[in-house]
């Protein structure tokens, strides 16, 4: 039964390095001494050990152990084996890249389907859905395939942007972005606000935090979902 | 001998589509009748109809007519016997995509190398650069590739927005994303500001409009390169 946290983002403006959910992941990571942690999509270019220190700082806080998966030698079995997992955000293209080079993709799939307990922040939330074709990240290497774990029915925008009122600027909003998508692409999106989080529940989705997710779904205008609300049906 | 008028965006805030650059092109496509006009980034998912018709209405002030490529059963014959080329903004996947899809990379870049003269703004421009893996925009479909016509000898990022003072949300920065790209990839990058547009005549390539570009090399921290220089070095 799946069991998972899927976040917007790692930290929200003003506040530490997962400080905002720190609470909910004490819950959600109850009973697990050591979490998986996959540091693939490296912010800022930072180096999987670096990474991998800033997960273990943030947790030693709720004392849960980290490691990283890059220390193992097969993935897989790391996968298979480990007690919980969290894949952090950073670049979308570089984390799904590795996930195919290391054969992660399959192996991930199968344990959290089968209960173990999953966190993802932006990028790490990102490849929750079906692809990973409404990411926002700069496309800096080219993954073998756009296709993600599929762990909901839809596809996420992480850090889902409002249009700035009053900008000059003229490249296009995030909703343009996400309405070009829907042009070629059925599948709904959710745009996830910093601070939101999806809470995977077996077959529940329900959203949480305290805002509103923007829903796009395949001609249709785009709309408003509350917190709280269950979106195991947008598919 | 190349002759390319490489742009950052179509638009600039309060004024029409192509309007602040007119004056440019009616002497980079003086003795020119008829442009051939890519539609293929299709910008908010429009038809290329749509967008070959804004073209037009936006050349036909300048008194230069303008042919939609998809109009042509041949689209490599229609490259070849192009007396000019634009090629539109919109998605960049969409459009490299499409160019592949039609065999035109080889044609546009033995055209462009021969003399035919080249507009490009915003997708357009960003496919003139060695690849487009700096980008703005999202990855929507998945081309075969992301090489592009390399008629430069660096990536192009059109739309360059400098970080927002004040901001809150916590998505990275365009800075930021560039950077992540220089951890994975060599070439230079130049950020091209709205209003700013390269200008390749044979082996030079001048920055014109009133802003500097911001320039990003492997190793090295970003800096500022004032409008009026030759970037033909930046290799």
């Amino acid at each position: 039964m799946k069991n998972m946290i899927i976040a917007s983002t790692s930290t929200i403006f003003g506040s530490g390095y997962l400080d905002y959910i720190l609470e909910e992941l004490r819950s959600h990571f109850k009973n697990v001494n050591t979490i998986l942690f996959v540091p693939y999509a490296r912010p800022s270019g930072i180096s999987h050990d670096d990474y991998t220190n800033r997960a273990k700082d943030a947790f030693s806080k709720i004392n849960i152990n980290v490691e990283g998966i890059h220390t193992f030698k097969n993935t897989t079995e790391a996968i298979e084996q480990a007690e919980a997992i969290f894949v952090g955000g950073g670049n979308t293209f570089v984390l799904v890249n590795q996930l195919y080079k290391t054969n992660s993709m399959h192996a991930l799939i199968d344990v959290v389907k089968n209960g173990t307990p999953y966190l993802g922040t932006s990028a790490g939330s990102n490849i929750c859905g079906l692809t990973m074709n409404t990411t926002n990240d700069m496309p800096i290497v080219y993954p073998p395939s756009f296709k993600t774990l599929g762990l909901v029915p839809f596809n996420i925008n992480p850090h889902y942007l409002d249009p700035i009122s009053g900008s000059e600027h003229m490249g296009e909003t995030r909703e343009t972005r996400i309405k070009e998508f829907m042009c070629y692409n059925t599948q709904p999106v959710v745009g996830l606000r910093e601070g939101s989080w999806l809470h995977v529940n077996g077959d529940s989705i329900i959203l949480k935090g305290n805002l509103s997710a923007r829903i796009f779904k395949h001609n249709q205008t785009p709309y408003e979902m509350e917190t709280g609300s269950e979106l195991s049906d947008l598919k």
